[in-house]
């Protein structure tokens, strides 16, 4: 089957984001993934967490001011592992295509 | 964000997998869907079921000689939504691949 490459970790629409959004992007903020990707808190966090415990994803909090600030970047094994799975999608939708 | 046309229905490699199966061929048994997409009965039963109630997919339960069988054929609701699902796959990939 043509599912082969598709990795578990990247399958939920929030997961495609909050990769895709570090890909372009050197880093990004909490505030700014939950505003691109419209997700509540908890459900950023849990996803950013999962991220980050399979080594996709580095998580740096530190103070703005008085104010935390949580930024998040793709490690180079999340950056791979992405781009496999971004071209396993485009192998699948090719075989879906064209049968 | 490009994320919107994905559908969460589809989001999981086994929905995926399922709903190209029955793309691709009028019907498809459980079996037959178990042994392509390498899921235990307890796992495909629970996609099925939940495609199911979504109305995305319909199952015939009939039995062969003694020996009960199902069947599941997607429905027109299910093609036109998976259809929107590739597509929508399709233009996020395309999306990422030119920032």
């Amino acid at each position: 089957m043509l599912l082969d490459g598709i990795n578990k970790a990247f399958e939920s629409k929030a997961r495609l984001g909050i990769m895709s959004v570090l890909m372009v992007n050197e880093s990004a903020d909490f505030s700014t993934l939950k505003s691109l990707l419209s997700l509540t808190d908890g459900n950023l966090a849990s996803h950013t967490r999962a991220l980050e415990e399979l080594g996709y994803i580095q998580c740096e909090k530190r103070f703005i001011g008085r104010k935390p600030n949580t930024t998040f970047v793709a490690t180079e094994a999340g950056s791979k592992a992405f781009s496999a799975h971004l071209q396993a999608l485009e192998d699948f939708l090719n075989g879906v295509k064209k049968p």
